[in-house]
């Protein structure tokens, strides 16, 4: 209704909705970019435009409780990126996954890292469990994108291992100036997951099942055929072992 | 020269290396087997059979002092299972690793559960350097073990990415009360390690080359052909692809 006034002249007319959302948009902007160490209660007042009293009144709790709420918000932002709704073949859509959640990560790459590694002094035991709670969720989605709603509990750890390998080569990603590219990156990724989940079907008759479930519903010349293809030769399949 | 005195007697004949050792030792075994929170300076001074003033005397940063020296005994010995001296084909020499470093993880089940979700109060800076710094000697050794002195970064990745993947299947590990047991996921994580190698391998020309070494290293009826002639079928190698 007022969204023609300016962005300063608005300062008193936002609702407690509109005001808390707009203090948690400044904090995760800061958040993300600078490990929490870095970013202060002022900087948040001044990137939001008001003063540090009016950050206190809406979170008394000031920069720890500013941080698990934009943590919390981030959360949700990275739990979605696993939601894939459209149909296709099970790598394309996992490599889909693997877009947004890599585009989560690149943009907020410095907060994402502090975070991941640890030993900061806004890390609490709460913001543990919402990071746990991120991979529970994840692995949830791609369980059930995978076709399975009940996993017995070798499928359910190996995607569990899989994404603690996509969180180490996240933070190597960032570490190495985002090199390889995202989509090299991802196209990795989807064949490490591809990987882990055939030499876990190797020995756990419902992952096997599963994969080769995935397999049929690969068209020959995808990512899945690919993968195997070149598998093949490195493992020395079809020679002496065969 | 005193092992036939009682151990209350021998009370002050230690010497100051010999009790800081002691003192160590009694800490180690108790974070070993609780999470820090659980774990008092009158737990340690009891357990070594000492005064607390004495237990101040030696460590005078208290717990959280005694708890990081602890840490960093723990991190040289959880290294030391990385070193693989005997000879023989690399699955075997990566499955003794492996037994070792499960041996580790059993041996300290809550104080490893702890440290690695994070969140405690004994977290700092400090303990998680401890850590990263266990990860980059174990990923060193295992480089090194497979032949190979200066890696380049996919293969780094890779091989860090595994011990990410480690890491997370050994806290799933602990919290399904050790289950399943250590043989065998000793052999799965093994295998988990040489399908990521040879799913970077397919994309990657130096750990392609470097898994056609290990598996020319492998006997015919070895590891690395038993997952080989698994995985072929799952991956429909052989079949609509090839």
């Amino acid at each position: 209704m007022t969204s023609s006034a300016p962005v300063t002249r608005a300062y008193r007319r936002l609702s407690v909705e509109q005001r808390r959302a707009q203090l948690l948009t400044a904090a995760l902007d800061l958040f993300a970019h600078r490990p929490p160490e870095d970013v202060s209660l002022d900087d948040v007042a001044e990137a939001a435009g008001v003063s540090r009293p009016l950050v206190y009144r809406y979170f008394p709790g000031g920069k720890q409780q500013l941080y698990e709420a934009a943590l919390r918000s981030a959360a949700d932002e990275l739990e979605s990126c696993f939601a894939e709704r459209h149909p296709g073949p099970p790598g394309e859509r996992m490599a889909r996954v693997m877009d947004r959640y890599l585009a989560f990560v690149d943009s907020h790459d410095a907060g994402f890292s502090a975070l991941l590694r640890g030993g900061s002094a806004a890390e609490s035991s709460r913001t543990t469990a919402i990071v746990d709670e991120v991979r529970r969720a994840a692995a949830d989605r791609i369980l059930r994108d995978l076709g399975t709603e009940r996993p017995g509990p070798r499928l359910r750890m190996t995607v569990r291992m899989w994404i603690a390998a996509v969180e180490a080569a996240s933070l190597m990603w960032l570490d190495e100036q985002k090199r390889p590219p995202a989509p090299e990156l991802r196209d990795w990724l989807v064949d490490q997951l591809l990987a882990l989940l055939a030499a876990t079907g190797a020995r756990d008759a419902e992952t096997g099942r599963l994969v080769g479930a995935l397999v049929a519903q690969e068209p020959p010349d995808g990512r899945v055929g690919a993968l195997a293809l070149r598998l093949a030769p490195l493992l020395g399949a079809g020679e002496g072992v065969s």
